[in-house]
Order: C-alpha cells, then sequence, then structure tokens
C-alpha cells in the first residue's frame, strides 16, 4: 500500500476502561471506596462497555485495592457493562465469586524477570496457576480476560522476543480465555513493534480476541493505536485521565489516556459508543480525589477550551 | 490494505527544528541572547539538517525574538545545515539579508480569521506579499520555505476545507517555494485528516516538497506522523522538548517534541542523521535557561531512565 486505507480500518473499537484498577492501583494517593464508586458509575454513564474495577490480590500487596468487595458491592451494575476484576489466584478467584464478579482478569508478561518481580512465579508456574484459575471461572460461566505484560520490553531484560510473546499468548488462548491483552507496560513500543506483535499473533489467535494495552511512557501509544487498528486490532486499553503513574518512571506518564484514545478514534469516524464528555467527568471527578490534574493531553486541551467559552 | 506496510515508507525524513522559534515565540520567558545561541549550537550539534533559529519579524511585535540580527551573528553555521528566519514582509528579508541568512521562510494560514488576527491581512493580501518576498529571495539564491497554518482547523472559525488549504499551498507552490509546511497550529488533526490533505496536495505539488507540522495538544501528533508516513510524505517540524505551550490553551502542550518524533522514527528504523542524545542534551541546556522542565515524554522518560542507572 502507498496510502493509509481509512475504510479498511475496524468500524468500530471497543475501549477497555483501566482507570479504576490499573490506574489506581499506580497512583500514590490512597482513594476513599466511595470515590471509587462515583468514579466507575460516571465512567459506565459515558457508555463504556467494560470497566476494569478492582483486583482480588491480598490487600496487603496493594493498599490502594484493599476495597474490592465494598467497590463490588457499592457500584452500579449498569447493563450491558462488563465490570471486570483481577484475580491473581484461586482465592482471589473465590472472593470474586462471593462478591458477584462476573468477569475477571489473570495476568503474566512474556519476560521472565518481570514476572518473577511482579508476581513471585517465572512464566511456567503462572501459566499453570491460571490454568486452574480459567478453568473454574469458565465452568461458573464467567468471562475471562488475560493480560500479557511486557510484550514491546521489559524494565529488567530490555528487548522482548515477538516468540515469547507468542509462546505466553497461545498459551492463554489454549486455556479458552475470551480476550487476551497484549502491554507495552513501560510503554516502549513503536508502529514497528506493534505490527510484528500483532502479525505474529493473529497466526495463533482470532483478532477478534486480541487488544492492546499501550502506555504513552514516551509518546507514542496513539501512534501505536494507528498501526494496530491496520492490522485489525479493534479493542484498546486506556485509562480515563491518563491516572496511573508509570512506576519506573518517576514524572514521566503510564497508561494510555481514554481521551486522547476517544479524540483521534472520534476524529477517524471510528465508533466506539463512549461519550467524550463523559468521560472528561469522571476525571474531573478523581482529580478532585487525588488532588492532581489529569495527565490526558485531550483532557487538558477541552478543559482549557471549555474554561474560555 | 490490510497491515500497515513498513517497508513502503520512506527511509529517511528530514526533522526541521523549530525550538528556537516558533518554540521561544510561544514561551512567557523571554531567553538571552547567549542562551538562545547555545541551544541552537547544541541543536546544530545534534545532526539536524534544518533548524529555524529567529523571525525577522518586527522587534516590538515579538519581543522574544527581538534580537534575530545578533542570533544570526553568533551562531555556529555548521556546513550543510539550513538555518531558516521568518520573514513577513520585504523589510524582514532586507535585514535577514543583511544578518547573512540564506534561507527564508514566509507564513499564511487557511483560515481568513486567523491570518486576519495573526499577521492583519487577508489571505490574499498576506499571497501577494509573499510573491514579492518569494521572488526577491529566490533571485538572492536564497532557498524559501512557507507555512500554511490552521489547515485542520481553526481557533476562530473551527473546521477548515481541505480546498481552502489547497487553494493556498497551490498559490504558494506556484511562486516556487522550496518547501511547504502544513501547520495543524491547534493541534487537532487526526489520522484521517491528515490523509484527506496529504492526499488533495499531492494532486498539486511534489510530495518531496511537503512537509507536516503538528502541535501534540490533544495528543494525536506521532499518529498523524504515522499516517502522513504513509502518504511518503517525509519532513516534519518539531521542537526540542515539546517547546511552546499553545497559546490558545493555557497548560496545554504545543509542538510536536523533538525527542518524541526521533524515539519513535529510531524505533521505526527510520533514518533522520539526528541524535536523540543531542536533542536532549539541548532541551536540558534550554529548560535550564527558562527554568521550566520540557514537556515532551520521551525526553522525561529518558532523562528519568538517566538518573536511575
Amino acid at each position: 500500500m502507498s496510502a493509509l486505507s481509512l475504510t479498511e480500518l475496524p468500524a468500530r473499537v471497543k475501549i477497555v476502561e483501566m482507570g479504576p484498577r490499573d490506574g489506581l492501583q499506580n497512583e500514590a494517593a490512597v482513594v476513599k471506596t466511595a470515590d471509587k464508586v462515583r468514579f466507575i458509575d460516571l465512567l459506565s454513564a459515558s457508555g463504556l462497555a467494560a470497566i476494569e474495577a478492582t483486583s482480588f490480590v491480598r490487600p496487603s500487596a496493594i493498599p490502594q485495592l484493599d476495597d474490592a468487595e465494598a467497590v463490588m458491592a457499592a457500584i452500579e451494575r449498569r447493563p450491558g457493562v462488563t465490570y471486570l476484576a483481577l484475580t491473581p489466584n484461586m482465592r482471589g478467584l473465590d472472593r470474586a465469586r462471593s462478591a458477584g464478579v462476573r468477569a475477571v482478569a489473570v495476568f503474566t508478561a512474556a519476560s521472565e524477570s518481570f514476572t518473577k518481580r511482579n508476581i513471585n512465579m517465572t512464566i511456567a508456574e503462572s501459566l499453570a496457576t491460571f490454568a486452574t484459575v480459567v478453568r473454574d471461572a469458565r465452568r461458573d460461566g464467567m468471562w475471562v480476560r488475560a493480560y500479557v505484560s511486557t510484550a514491546f520490553g521489559c524494565p529488567y531484560e530490555g528487548a522482548v522476543e515477538v516468540d515469547a510473546v507468542v509462546r505466553v499468548a497461545s498459551a492463554l488462548a489454549e486455556f479458552g480465555v475470551d480476550e487476551i491483552s497484549i502491554g507495552d507496560t513501560i510503554g516502549v513500543a513503536t508502529p514497528r513493534g506493534v505490527v510484528e506483535v500483532a502479525g505474529a499473533l493473529q497466526a495463533h489467535m482470532p483478532v477478534e480476541r486480541l487488544a492492546m494495552h499501550f502506555h504513552d511512557t514516551r509518546g507514542t501509544a496513539l501512534a501505536n493505536v494507528v498501526a494496530a487498528l491496520q492490522m485489525q486490532i479493534s479493542i484498546f486499553d486506556s485509562s480515563a485521565g491518563g491516572l496511573g503513574g508509570c512506576p519506573y518512571a518517576p514524572g514521566a506518564t503510564g497508561n494510555l489516556a481514554t481521551e486522547d484514545l476517544l479524540y483521534m478514534l472520534d476524529g477517524m469516524g471510528i465508533e466506539t459508543g463512549v461519550s467524550l464528555e463523559g468521560i472528561r467527568a469522571a476525571s474531573r471527578y478523581l482529580s478532585g480525589a487525588i488532588g492532581r490534574e489529569p495527565v490526558s493531553r485531550a483532557y487538558r486541551a477541552l478543559e482549557a477550551a471549555a474554561a474560555r467559552a
């Protein structure tokens, strides 16, 4: 091709909102349960079809998310919205089930060093654990998502082989998970890598089950989305306001901001069903709760324009 | 196409550095001449082939750039580097000539309201003025660049018709300018608009003469670069550190940061001849001079990584 064909891009994209979990987990501030609940309810009101609401990890491990049961009990369960919760093990799955969770997520990584430091297992051990978690979750009729972190680079190992990503993702696909999210955890990816990884994965699983999770640490997240769209990827993770600083680079940004993603998709005529104004309202609310302005560029530009109007 | 073909992207990109002119012009701080000179010398040392160094506007109009002659006299003239200066009229061209400038730039816009407020002329009047400036500059053997601002949106009029951009750019092309830079002055473009505008322009002028000037106000600048690369555009404007806040949106960012652009192009294997470390050194220096951390995401992430190492 010599030109970007916009007609052959996916007509519709699903945004999976990461703010309440991945976002808050990586913020220094601990947010009150009531504020989280209001944040999630504002997010679901914006039209999002999938929101990762919390994590059933050991409460002492991540103090920011030690109120998983309380959050799940208090949020409005809007019809048609998938409320995801992370479940690192059988204990987590049991707690999630008791809390009425109907969609769970497991997470491993493409690099051994990261997996070891992040969840204290080898990749093989993590897959063995998740095989059981996924089997039981599916037996209960739950919807299951899996994350493959550090797919484009590892903070400890540097470059990550495409084959390593394919191996881990294929194993997860064989467990029968409904969706696999490929994560650029430290925000090093560029469009070339996205095309390579997305191309390699599509030989092993349907593109409809593949999601991409970009971090904007070096400003490349939306460029990577454009590359992924051209590989027919139509599911993207993002975080309202860009919530969630990157723990490995103080001062740098973390998750791709939902506002930035939505501004671009709206401009490209790609449907999402999500209201940008609605996401801004959620970010504005949470910004007040944590006492920090969102890092999202679209959020800032749109709020500044609104203030002048 | 169903996949992003990286082999058919331009193998080499020219970066036109905007920091010393467009950047400093839109910063609140007034920088000392010696600091500007050091900044420009650090930029040329990084391998950049084109740097917009200053502007020969009426000194009272833009106090930040009232030392054009002094800057041009003091910078190192590195062989092979084009040092551009803005020349809004014949008076400016005369001053530039006396200062030993060999490459000049003229600027108009695709929307009437912006042109009126920015340079107090209609588009037609600006073209009439520039016809003379370009003619005289070319007669003197100067290299000439032209800017078309607000090509993707106007702060006063909103959406801008593709035809309006084509009309203005075609007129400038007929004057025989060497390069035409199409500007997303307020940072509203998305890849769809980039493909439309680049496609329409290529019917009227060789793609080798077309540059794109994106602002990252809503985070879409690098995504737009990816779209433009696929349209075979191989000249991009950017500003070291992301220098130059957007005057229309306080708190929002302006020019695409050279570090972000370079990080992505390096990652895609596209040659530029520019050292990312060299640009960071220039940004670091200027950051000290203006007392503000660069907004570039790649700059921040790379500096944070260096500080940890």
